[in-house]
């Protein structure tokens, strides 16, 4: 390492001082904290200068290289064909990568995903995935790979050996008040995924109550910094900015969730799920090589669904990482959740508008997801929501069915849902779901 | 501590995102930190959140409160009068503390006064009086308080009981880039001084090129933040803003500003550095309600100079603190340094500027002072400076005499020397060395 002519005190105050830091001086900073050089309290307080005076993309980039090349980065170029992959910003009753993936893999494209676990509110596709009876997430690099050849597609958990900086780098932001900073998310984000062996790669970012940028143009900003590091790297990346302002689907939580995206995969998809599948499922498509447009890629994807070799695919992932096909193919088979209880509609009118965020929680309260990253999940848990955004009901007619493995988390889930749902007597306008694209060439809206 | 409702990363976001901290909140921080219940990142992530979005007078008053309490808070009412101290920001060439404080305390005035030590360009007065044959500073805090009944004035240095908290927070400041923010100084510097005991405080905040704070306007905002503190602890604080553009008086370094001290006491002393002296003093001296104005004090003060008062009462302080007066009555005892080199005028004409910045670093190159906390220093090493700005030279004129103990230091020095001096055709205005007095009723322009 030719870094000894850098010093720590004079990076941090460079950045204070609101300076950009070039790539040496970046990787300096995450190369000594890896090695245990450069103890907590200096990184934490370049991470507060760097939370309130920016990174530019250029330092979000070096940062990405910096985390990326603190672990093992694939290479998974000896398998045939243009590497895709999706990454979420998280939502609540996001199934989507259990649909898109099988989508797009059956078309031959390799779709290799490494995934999170839920946290607070938001649901993490490994905690569904582990819902099927006896699919696993926990492999080998090897192992990762072997799937991802046999199968088209493979489904796996981060592991320790991928962008350990950026655990390590994570956890001290979590205590120090330095999460929310687009920059710093950005490159994290990309971190990972760049570690993968992607060659292109779709983004989901959400806006709106249930997502982690509420506001849209903080959305905006993600999906450009997000995108701008992917080019930086030679990785085509296109994201989408899609609306989270009401739960995606009617199923909310583990085995739940994992239901509706198996409806889904057989045809029976709730409309607004199938809208931003189609669009990410039809970008990969298309990043894949395997359709001229977006719209190519749609069509494609829709067909991928209705002639069942989507599902069919995923079927063949669920067998080869140990799980039961049986159960997917039906679903009933699924043991029933012991306790359940409705809520019901407070007055008539139409349904206006339902907060992601507190029904996140009150699926969160009936042991969907985690409040502690410590905590077990239970995988029945969750809400069915009879009724959408535009809907008309009546007073009593039942907005939602919570299930739970536990009588006691009922109360604290239906406190949440009290003032989950708006009901109006003016119908609302239709919500949009794929609002704007963000790729190299900027911000597009959609429709 | 009923503190157990306030959570560290909800405070540290909420000084990240520009809010103020109330009394409860900062206290919380510091008792945690204190008690290692805070760890030091998340101690470097709240330091760079208030040196970036700035502390208010409440905040700081609040921080100074809480390590000022987080040792041990001398009560010296058991003693009559008013105790006085005086506190410099530090300065090239400042030996005002080893003058004025025997003038005031020969008007019977306590004058309880714990010091610091040099590093980098500034001196300590702890090195200076340590430079006395004998001269010991290090005591208990009892033997503190026996001094200062017996000899009305004590001179010692800081003991891990007194603020410890500012001791670590500082520590941590010096290796996150967190060192010039005025509210976490003005906190520091309070924290210590309250800590001795005293009922008043004159300050002394230097600006130029010597000083801790260059530009004025920001010794000003230090001036009313340390008044703003002083105050609200009920102590009457008057702060003076004074030029430190070239050094004080003609001699730099440990054993030569305690000649130029003693010189001083005696009616010898340099026009700068008596002009800043008295004004100082004769403060001090109104504060302790032995004149009615600060002009009637400055006259004490020159009388007590001049009728030796002060130099008696230096002598018998020397004594109490197993120092040597008989060689500050005859200087000429102190043994000569070994080694001596001139640095000479390199053209002809008026000295204009005399960096005070670089002069610093000459001394402290020769082993006057410090540059990493562990080093030693040279009692006899340092500058005798022959000229100051405003006297005419012609090429050849020594200028400096630098002394030391090592003649390897020697090439250092003289390189830091190169340019510190200006000589230019035009006569110079004289410099201004006491500009204004700020006071609980705001900034005042003096003569």
């Amino acid at each position: 390492m030719a870094t000894n002519n850098y010093n720590t005190v004079s990076l941090i105050r460079k950045k204070r001082d609101g300076e950009a830091l070039g790539q040496q001086e970046i990787t300096y900073l995450i190369e000594q904290y890896t090695n245990d050089l450069l103890p907590d309290y200096q990184m934490s307080a370049f991470l507060m200068a760097a939370f309130l005076k920016g990174l530019n993309d250029g330092e979000a980039s070096s940062l990405t290289h910096a985390m990326l090349h603190s672990g093992k980065v694939l290479d998974l170029s000896h398998i045939p064909g243009k590497k895709v992959d999706k990454h979420s910003t998280g939502g609540v009753g996001d199934k989507l990568s259990l649909i898109l993936a099988p989508i797009v893999a059956s078309y031959g494209i390799p779709v290799p995903m490494i995934s999170g676990r839920g946290l607070g509110h938001t649901g993490g596709t490994l905690d569904k995935l582990e819902s099927i009876t006896g699919f696993t997430v926990d492999m080998s690099l090897d192992r990762y790979e072997q799937i991802l050849s046999k199968c088209g597609m493979v489904m796996a958990g981060q592991t320790e050996e991928v962008a350990p900086a950026d655990k390590r780098l994570y956890a001290l932001r979590d205590v120090t008040a330095t999460v929310e900073s687009i920059p710093l998310i950005a490159s994290s984000i990309m971190s990972k995924k760049l570690a993968e062996g992607i060659d292109a790669l779709v983004l989901d970012v959400k806006f709106g109550s249930g997502a982690f940028m509420e506001a849209e143009e903080d959305a905006q900003k993600l999906a450009e910094t997000l995108v701008a590091i992917g080019e930086d790297f030679g990785k085509e990346t296109i994201a989408y900015l899609t609306n989270m302002n009401q739960p995606l689907g009617y199923k909310i939580g583990n085995w739940l969730e994992v239901e509706e995206a198996m409806e889904a995969l057989q045809g029976q998809g709730p409309q607004d799920v199938m809208e931003v599948t189609h669009w990410l499922a039809g970008t990969m498509i298309m990043q894949g090589d395997k359709a001229e447009t977006v719209q190519q890629g749609i069509e494609m994807s829709k067909e991928a669904v209705a002639n069942g070799q989507a599902f069919e695919k995923w079927l063949g992932l669920t067998k080869e990482q140990g799980g039961d096909p049986a159960i997917l193919r039906d679903l009933n088979l699924y043991p029933d959740p012991k306790h359940s209880f409705t809520f019901k509609a407070p007055s008539s009118g139409y349904v206006s508008a339902i907060d992601a965020y507190k029904t996140g929680l009150a699926s969160l309260e009936l042991g969907a997801g985690r409040k502690k990253k410590e905590d077990a999940v239970d995988p029945v848990a969750g809400l069915e929501l009879h009724h959408k955004v535009g809907d008309k009901v009546s007073e009593g007619d039942i907005l939602v069915t919570g299930y739970t493995s536990k009588e006691a988390f009922i109360d604290a889930s239906q406190k949440e849902l009290k003032d989950a749902f708006t009901i109006e007597s003016k119908k609302p306008d239709p919500i949009k779901m794929v609002t704007h694209r963000v790729d190299r060439g900027g911000l597009h809206p959609i429709g």
